[in-house]
């Protein structure tokens, strides 16, 4: 089994309600890695600008992850500066930086290539394109976007998206990309354009996957203190598919635990500020919350006679 | 068994992306004994005017609801006007006329005063603190409120919660009621001002159980077509009493039951608009949305050599 993320490794500066944080770890590809390598082998493919702390990534390494596809080119860092109010389910964003990633190529190496599954971040959806057109035989691909690519690359978009198993978005975005303000509509509509199931990220409400013309909902996991909402997003990504690949499954059964474990390592995420609560979870720690949530939603059926 | 309900009898005018309706009927009390006598016997305490279509109430009486607690008197019956975007989760209030409402007095009669249930609808806490004190002796009390009352009543309702098993409310008004944006543990604070259970309702984001220590959560049941949302949070109510009445029971597992039918009933209401979806309601229907419900939100277990 294997997994290769291909995103951004960036710096991010966040304040929220809770407190604020300045040129710490971020990035899709960094959350997304820190997630799935508590469950399988992961690689990421993505640059770094010379100014990048590489040891920040130790942990990573030590948990198995492969970097040898994260570039490290003359320049400053991919930067996003971003704001939360006590609505703490949007960012606002403050100010973005490509920088070195204004020029990213993603350059798939040998064991890359035959990854089985795939996670392609938020980025150019020419990109995505190009990176599976590097890969040899991926079982699964997952891919994410956003309202800028769904306006400005809607053309690539919609070329990429009938080799897409799950299309990872949240409602603003498949509402956009279909231009349907119902949810359940919108996740047709994109299955319609080709994406063979999707999952709709509804922040602190949980996921809905639609898978078929199946639909499962996992609720997000209550967290009372929640201090930072970046890279929920990324680090579900990263418990889904980490999931999908441990299983060596797709089946609609894996799918829905992989749903639910994309929500439960999502929940410890938003706990503390950047990666700092990925970098020491535990897999038992994971466990034990994947456990609370089946108690979370589970109910008994009626007996045939009250109803 | 026997449930009571005090609460509005209203003629609403709504508009919404769908179509618009005039003067059709509506009211806390309304939504909630037709949701809830799909399931057990109800009374109905609440007023309306001589302008009243009291026929349009057949449908109620068919199914076995005591109406001896809805008087008739000289003047208007209580108005309201509202309209939703294309962001169906909130309606804006267009015009309130309290009309008859307004110098209410609920009077139980003997069966109601005998209600082993109680659901007292979002009206004035003063109003429901004399419901309760009339009533026998009731085994189970569900409050509603608004954020009208939160701030305008503080001190009544806050006399109010001790005497409430279950309160249930959404989640602007749990947030207003404890000054804490974190819906967890403004829930907790509801309890510890004295309401022994607390039901978030979150929209089409589901339901918040928070029992004791323990919490649920059921989303809202997917619907593809939602017509018109008002009653949505009534007919919620009304399923989850008219669960816990036909049950006769209010332990953990009823209350999780209870929470799936009030979602359940509620989104059958908002099918269509006004009661139009729950008049011709049958208990099948019910019963076959309650099991997709289940399967809406069933995952398995994981294996424990799997993580």
């Amino acid at each position: 089994m294997s997994l290769l993320v291909v995103g951004s490794v960036a710096l991010d500066s966040v304040e929220t309600p809770f407190g604020s944080r300045e040129n710490v770890l971020g990035g899709s590809a960094t959350y997304f890695s820190a997630a799935a390598s508590l469950l399988t082998k992961v690689s990421v493919v993505g640059v770094v600008g010379d100014d990048f702390p590489l040891g920040d990534l130790d942990f990573l390494r030590h948990r198995g992850v492969d970097l040898e596809g994260l570039e490290k080119v003359a320049g400053r860092t991919f930067r996003w500066k971003g704001k939360y109010g006590f609505d703490l389910n949007s960012a606002q964003t403050l100010d973005t930086q490509l920088n070195v990633f204004e020029s990213f190529e993603p350059k798939l190496g040998a064991v890359a290539r035959k990854a089985e599954r795939i996670f392609l971040g938020n980025i150019d959806p020419e990109l995505q394109m190009r990176v599976l057109d590097q890969a040899e035989r991926p079982r699964l691909v997952c891919a994410d976007t956003m309202n800028f690519w769904i306006t400005g690359k809607r053309a690539s978009l919609l070329k990429l998206l009938p080799r897409v198993d799950v299309l990872m978005v949240n409602d603003s975005e498949v509402r956009q990309l279909a231009g349907e303000s119902n949810v359940i509509k919108a996740a047709r509509a994109a299955q319609k354009m080709g994406a063979k199931n999707v999952v709709v990220k509804r922040g602190e409400y949980g996921a809905l996957l639609v898978d078929g013309a199946q639909r499962f909902y996992a609720p997000a996991f209550p967290i009372a203190d929640v201090v930072d909402p970046t890279g929920a997003g990324d680090s579900f990504a990263g418990g889904f598919l980490g999931l999908l690949d441990r299983l060596n499954s797709s089946d609609p059964s894996a799918l829905r635990q992989a749903t639910v474990m994309g929500a439960t390592i999502a929940s410890f995420t938003v706990e503390q500020f950047s990666l700092d609560r990925l970098r020491d979870l535990s897999l038992q720690d994971v466990r034990s919350r994947f456990d609370a949530f089946r108690h979370l939603t589970h109910f008994e059926e009626l007996p045939d006679h009250v109803v």
